[in-house]
């Protein structure tokens, strides 16, 4: 019988490693700015690449999970294994969520071969994004109308040793992107 | 602020319309060696094509899920979510799955424009899988070893239109590959 398509056949016909860019940080911090600009950036120069965030996610494969903290475990576990599968067939994939809690993170990494979880920390302080507050939802978070608001009812957990560390607060959007961009010339 | 990179996009940077063949049918009906073989001809002809199926999914994004009928259902919905992402990124999504419930496809093929969901019905009578029965799976079953056995002790509902429809216990593999090829052909 016939092997299926590898990974590595895939890998060379496209050119690409696959490889997870996983953002986490807080509302606000900027993750979806970032991640639009990379993924035009990265489709600009004809790579391979997908984004999965809250827009593709949350409305189809994990529309019936809550903001509980079992269910933000259950939703990044998933969100993990799906953004495996788009690695496998050669993707760059961009992720981007809140990922608050570290063991969730990390256990995405060990889905990965070394070198293809590149977590990116998109830091900002709270005070900084709670001043941004472009929806509102911070002031809603403090008054007690959102529960377990990430940073304010609810932990975040930052990454201890990320492979790629940004400050919102400190540089523009084109710097940071470019930070992770320089990171691809590396792999 | 940037748009994010659609469908179109992407669709006429790769010259492929993201598509899901939906490939449903019993045990041993031939879904395996049909898509395993399916997969190999669009490589070669270098089309972007992803296999989903009980290897890459039930031990990943799916390991939470039994074959109870509702987890089934679950199972069946999640997967069609995963392939209409890999449609989105303009993919050929190839699944495989048994997939007995109608209802369950039929959300499936709602998620998808029209045209965009191809429903392949793999039909073979019960009695030649049972026949073939690599690996004693239907003996297990008539034994009452393995519960919830579709066409044993668990239903499977045949597709009322399936665009296309294989006959595995008339036609070689070849043939119901061509079948399917033929139809790439018209899309």
């Amino acid at each position: 019988m016939r092997e299926k398509i590898s990974q590595p056949q895939r890998e060379q016909r496209i050119n690409q490693k696959g490889t997870i860019f996983w953002f986490t940080g807080v509302s606000d911090s900027g993750k979806t700015t970032l991640t639009t600009e990379l993924e035009k950036q990265l489709f600009d120069r004809n790579s391979l690449t997908y984004l999965l965030d809250g827009d593709s996610i949350r409305g189809g494969l994990n529309s019936d999970l809550t903001f509980s903290p079992e269910d933000r475990c259950e939703n990044i576990r998933r969100v993990g294994e799906v953004a495996r599968l788009f690695a496998d067939a050669g993707f760059f994939v961009i992720v981007a969520f809140i990922s608050p809690f570290r063991k969730d993170r990390d256990r995405v990494r060990n889905l990965m071969s070394p070198g293809r979880f590149i977590e990116v920390f998109v830091d900002c302080p709270l005070s900084v994004c709670e001043k941004r507050d472009p929806k509102g939802m911070y002031k809603k978070a403090r008054a007690g109308i959102i529960p377990e608001f990430t940073g304010i009812s609810s932990p975040y957990e930052p990454p201890k040793s990320p492979e790629i560390h940004l400050h919102t607060d400190q540089h523009t959007i084109e710097v940071c992107v470019k930070q992770v961009m320089d990171f691809f010339q590396e792999i």
